[in-house]
């Protein structure tokens, strides 16, 4: 027996052709949809990252500006553009990419993006009103995963889940969204004592670490739900591939159900950050429920 | 054999102790440590909590003020007050009574709490930097918790940790903590399964619910450490006794640490209010991370 697999890509596709159809009816309304990324540090190194952002944003139509910083900005300096950002009506949503260099108190900077502007829901203030279970915007890798249940008609609740790494991107957001959707949820990390007794007794396993191969087919309950959010290249007879944390070939036959890497969360996690800048937009002349 | 008993109310009396020569010293150096609580709703049924507040502050030199609004107060009313406790260069700490009437958006009042004033640690931002584990002020329930582990030589770091209860204010922030202190956290709650599963294998086993005989024997596993957070009146042959949510006489054979209620976790906590509302004192002159 071979686990369902869950096609991200199809998923995406869906999401985005949503979303380029919301980006049209915010510009029939006179508006419009831009998205300002905020990027610190070698500008090399940022550089395809930022144009494969702007192709992303392009291909649902929204407009996206890039704002480059040298690796000797200071926290004022990230904060001050930031501040201009969220002053600019023409702006409707920031994404701050990290990491920023070292000596820069990165929640504070988090803490300054407009919480309606916060595509990405990096704001501490945005993060503590997910913890309410009273979100503006939440951390799009998280969306993506409870995005990926609700099509694959996962019901997360009283179900056994196991969310494995708990970085502040994803796991932890992750961990607090299947809590909030009522799963009984334990995280595991580095210092877990032993992984398998933890993870062979989920019904829902998300790995989210960044370490290929690491969950195996012994890890894994039989019929389980098995969400890879793990990007890892790795170096194959000279070749580059992109894998996940679940060794997909031992674990396709245990599970339920799959999402395979490449193909699964990290496109829907795309789109969902696309989706979070036309909400953006639609909220910026709505009522507000805190103010910067 | 009988758990070894943590006793709460030591562990709070040094706490006090430490506090109320902190307070002194705040004063020598020209300044003053005061909380101002606001309540919103029904007067009577404040009135003895408030009395309560201000007694523990005078016990440790802290000047308390009460700001009471009715149950008509409007969201731009509480919003309001607080705003003007967060100008008021007199007021050191802050500290909103929960919960609000009905129709008032709480965790937008809890944001507009100054993040260095806000005692309790329960605005948004404050539990967002808590989650990036980069905190400013935190939830006084899970300080205390975490004060009580340290006190009795517990190291959460690979344990297995089962937090039964995920409140805002007590259960979830606990968890968060334990995660960061590299436990392997389990988050319990009405929708877990089998509960007894999940307890009985828990090294450390924290219960926030407010259920009286909750966990009993069966559901702890032996020599574990047991936190009991619950504090709830139950009537036993017409009078009124304080219970936990543990079956403290029947645990108590099985665990090797177990805090009693009265005189476990509720006193530290109390003592962790006073004292972040100090710290609070002594960092209003200093640096700021953050700006309402």
């Amino acid at each position: 027996m071979s686990a369902k697999l869950i096609d991200g890509r199809a998923v995406a596709k869906r999401l985005k052709t949503q979303t380029a159809a919301l980006v049209d009816e915010v510009r029939l309304a006179g508006g419009s949809v831009r998205l300002d990324a905020v990027m610190v540090g070698d500008p090399s190194a940022g550089a395809i990252y930022a144009r494969s952002q702007e192709t992303r944003c392009q291909e649902v139509g929204i407009e996206y500006r890039l704002h480059a910083l040298g690796t000797d900005a200071t926290q004022e300096d990230v904060e001050g553009l930031i501040g201009r950002l969220n002053r600019d009506g023409a702006v409707t949503g920031i994404l701050l990419n990290l990491p920023l260099p070292e000596g820069i108190d990165t929640p504070a900077v988090q803490y300054r993006i407009d919480p309606y502007k916060d595509v990405e829901g990096v704001n501490p203030s945005n993060i503590g009103l997910l913890f309410y279970d009273s979100p503006i915007m939440a951390p799009c890798t998280a969306l993506a995963v409870m995005e990926i249940l609700t099509e694959a008609g996962v019901d997360p609740k009283g179900m056994n889940a196991c969310v494995v790494g708990i970085g502040p991107i994803a796991g932890r957001p992750i961990a607090l969204f299947l809590q909030h959707e009522m799963a009984t949820v334990t995280a595991c990390h580095e210092a877990t004592r032993d992984l398998a007794a933890h993870t062979s007794q989920a019904d829902l396993l998300v790995v989210a670490v960044g370490v290929s191969g690491l969950i195996k087919a012994e890890h894994v309950k039989r019929g389980a739900v098995v969400i890879d959010v793990g990007i890892n290249r790795v170096e194959e007879g000279g070749e580059t591939k992109i894998v996940g944390d679940v060794d997909f070939e031992g674990v396709v036959g245990v599970a339920g159900a799959i999402t395979p890497v490449p193909g699964g969360v990290g496109p829907v996690t795309v789109a969902m950050l696309l989706r979070s800048a036309v909400d953006a937009a639609c909220r910026q002349r709505g009522p507000r429920r805190i103010e910067v």
